[in-house]
């Protein structure tokens, strides 16, 4: 049971061929088997869980399924206010605080008939690939406990690997969703600016717009990224998230009506994004899904965003605008230490005026624009008479990271930069045999000679190896498209 | 013919009964007119539109019409950028600086057949309800040039209101669209953030994304409204500007589907929003679209937006939080003084920290989480079964004001703060013996008394009076058919 898709499951539920209460009660078992291995989840509320599913299968048997969810166990990273339930974001001193009120996802994931039934691990002030805070530890990679399991989403990952949970809700400002989803082997989904309503989740950096975080889903299967996108739209979240765009499910773009129905798609290949070259297995990765993807008809070239230095100075910029204050400050309320490793926003830089910081916006104004006019200028190269539909890229430039170890997330947060939907999802798994290390090669930064030097196949045996796939602002039921012909393009080749 | 509306005029176009360059040439002369009434221009390039409309006629000969705004001369605020032409936003050392690219809005309305002639005035910094900079001077009020033209887009409102142009193009931040169409007595509309591509037009505070300045058109008649935004986001605007949505144009929500298909409308009417009392003549203004909209079978019901003046308080510190630097930077240049009457910006007040800044932005994003709850619970006071469909409230709380006097913009700002789009259209004129002075009222705020004291009837007399109808964030199609069913009851009415 707990090793069926997102759809699988959906399908049985709606049929009653597995009640509410069964599936919500082998998730609950197997949350706390994944616990115990990799110490996901900061919270759990089973009991609230099952008299959920109770109530549902009761409904059910009068009136049928509640919602196109319903039943489905859906788990939360720590940040999604439940009420009534403790909301701590990770920090000590906020253990007790209680949320006063679910966030607005949770409203619409209950409309829709979900059962919501633990809370995951995530980092101190959340700022970071790696999952670990002084309140609930650290996250383990489920594939290789001495390795991380990325972050800011690490309990979702590892919990959702190892099956504990079907689908969850993470946040995505850097890669949070995109990176674990990839070092623990599952798919993720992050989602354009306010087509998921974000309100009424708690969050680090608070205030901050500059990159604005997004809610997204990990799922075990491909098809959780539709089903969970298209049910929280549905709900018209624009009536409880003054944020959220008025932008309904459109299922035309879903059937890339204006990219040739799917048929004879050209992908921009991003193989190195000329900060840091990415380890051997996303080559091979890489190669796999060309030849995946060329076997059915799309064509492939090579892409790399333009000037990616300079995104990467204004994502260090916009991470340490504001300083260490608000970390600083939430630590202080017990005494617990600040840790450095897991949070890009606790570096003690000085803080900018505001003046300097909407120079930074204005900076990063430009940038996008010179990203989207270098991909709208592909066009002439596709040969489709369109620009190229997508990009597929690594979604970091390493399988994983000794604890602690140094990171760089360039590659998924150019489309947090640029507010490009992308969806990522496992293509293969590290093999020494093939993935020998390379010759050294030019470097470009002190990180990708850092990354160069330690690259080990051996201690990277068997760890997941995730791409992304990325489309335009506001294109999200196109990328979602994009990820299941992805995915299904490397079923077929095996 | 500089008479015309906009429908008429490209009617007559479109059919070939007036050239492009006959009407290009009818615009330019009044347009001059409109100049020494009330110093309303900034910048012309006559000898290129006409040959822009020549080209045109050319085309229309052997092609028909190119894009539905064939041949229609459209005026630009000084701040949209026209490749090849002197970009000085108003500030005395930046003359000489030409603009190396059109704006995005300007591909976008040449691509549609517009032809572009003139620039505008706008006051020093952008930031005010007034229009005067020391490069330029002062725009005065086409009805009584003792009083202001509103602003900052007052250019646009003088020249449109005395038929030296048919539709411009001007920016609101807040309100800076709708006030000064208010005063001059045409109609404007403030669309949501990212409907209309701002990307390429110059900005003062540059980088402020807590507010966005958003690009939308003057119209001397409501038709423009729509022709201009269907116009523009026809061009898919998001090809060329990374912050546009891809949001084609909703033509079910035109036709106000979701509104009951336009009948039996509920509007809730903002009669004082609780920070300044409105004058006599927009209270008499409101009865009277009260008055015409029930004669059309629609209902109305009181309703002011929640906690104003926090709204205020949060519009003054986003205004003032990055201080004069940018200000007396650009006013350096030359030498020029600041004007402060002009600019809300100038305000010498120390800058926030970023981190302070921040804290603002989430003080915004609860307040307008409390606007959009207040609005949703108006559901059971509406008999509709809806929450109230739109709001109708006055643009500001006095008709105009005496150059340089104090002014207060929250009547619109809450549209800017919100994201919700807005129309203002003219309702009556000020007549001294119905708009008599009341007795003083309790005084919210020191703004409502000093309001309360200046009024005088006789001073604004024949002054226009408009008002804004605004729906929620991303309705813009409907607000606009919301703008015509008042204009249309209003002129049943007569």
């Amino acid at each position: 049971m707990t090793g069926s898709s997102v759809e699988g499951l959906l399908t049985r539920l709606r049929s009653g061929e597995w009640s509410a209460e069964e599936v919500t009660r082998a998730f609950c078992r197997r949350a706390v088997l994944a616990h115990k291995l990799t110490n996901c989840l900061t919270q759990v509320f089973f009991d609230r869980a099952i008299e959920r599913a109770k109530w549902l299968d009761a409904e059910f048997a009068t009136n049928g399924p509640t919602g196109p969810l319903h039943g489905l166990p859906i788990s939360l990273k720590n940040q999604i206010d439940v009420e009534g339930e403790q909301m701590d974001l990770c920090y000590v001193g906020w253990v007790g605080r209680v949320a006063k009120k679910n966030a607005v996802v949770v409203d619409c994931l209950l409309a829709q008939g979900a059962v919501l039934y633990c809370h995951t691990n995530m980092p101190q002030a959340l700022m970071s690939g790696e999952t670990v805070c002084n309140l609930h530890g650290r996250t383990l990679n489920p594939w290789n406990r001495a390795l991380s399991s990325g972050g800011s989403s690490g309990g979702e990952g590892a919990l959702i690997a190892l099956h504990g949970s079907p689908l969850g809700v993470g946040t995505d400002l850097g890669g949070s969703v995109r990176v674990p989803a990839s070092f623990c082997g599952i798919y993720g989904l992050r989602p354009s600016y306010n087509r998921i309503p974000f309100c009424g989740t708690s969050n680090a950096m608070q205030g901050f717009e500059g990159i604005q975080s997004v809610l997204g889903p990990l799922s075990v299967s491909v098809d959780g990224l539709k089903t969970f996108f298209k049910a929280v739209v549905d709900t018209e979240p624009w009536n409880l998230d003054p944020l959220a765009l008025r932008m309904p499910w459109n299922e035309s773009a879903y059937r890339l009506v204006e990219h040739n129905g799917g048929k004879s798609l050209c992908f921009g290949f991003n193989r190195n994004n000329g900060v840091v070259k990415p380890d051997p297995p996303y080559l091979r990765a890489m190669d796999m899904l060309e030849t995946a993807l060329v076997a059915q008809g799309h064509k492939v070239l090579d892409y790399s965003p333009p000037d990616a230095a300079t995104g990467e100075a204004i994502l260090n910029s916009f991470f340490s605008a504001a300083g260490d204050e608000e970390v600083k400050r939430e630590c202080a309320l017990s005494g617990e230490p600040p840790i450095f490793a897991a949070s890009l926003a606790s570096a003690p830089a000085p803080q900018l005026s505001t003046h300097d910081y909407w120079q930074l916006c204005l900076k990063r104004r430009h940038w996008v624009k010179e990203q989207l006019d270098d991909w709208e200028a592909t066009k002439p190269r596709t040969g489709t008479g369109r620009p190229i539909d997508a990009v597929i890229s690594p979604t970091a430039p390493y399988p994983s990271f000794r604890h602690d170890d140094a990171l760089e997330n360039l590659y998924t947060a150019v489309c947090n930069l640029c507010d490009f939907p992308s969806a990522s999802f496992p293509v293969t798994t590290v093999d020494p045999a093939l993935d020998v290390k390379a010759n050294a090669h030019a470097f470009a930064s002190p990180f990708d000679k850092l990354n160069y030097e330690r690259y080990d196949a051996e201690a990277y045996r068997d760890l997941p190896i995730g791409l992304q796939v990325y489309a335009r602002k506001g294109e999200d039921e196109a990328t979602i498209r994009f990820a299941e012909i992805c995915a299904a393009a490397l079923e077929a080749s095996k």
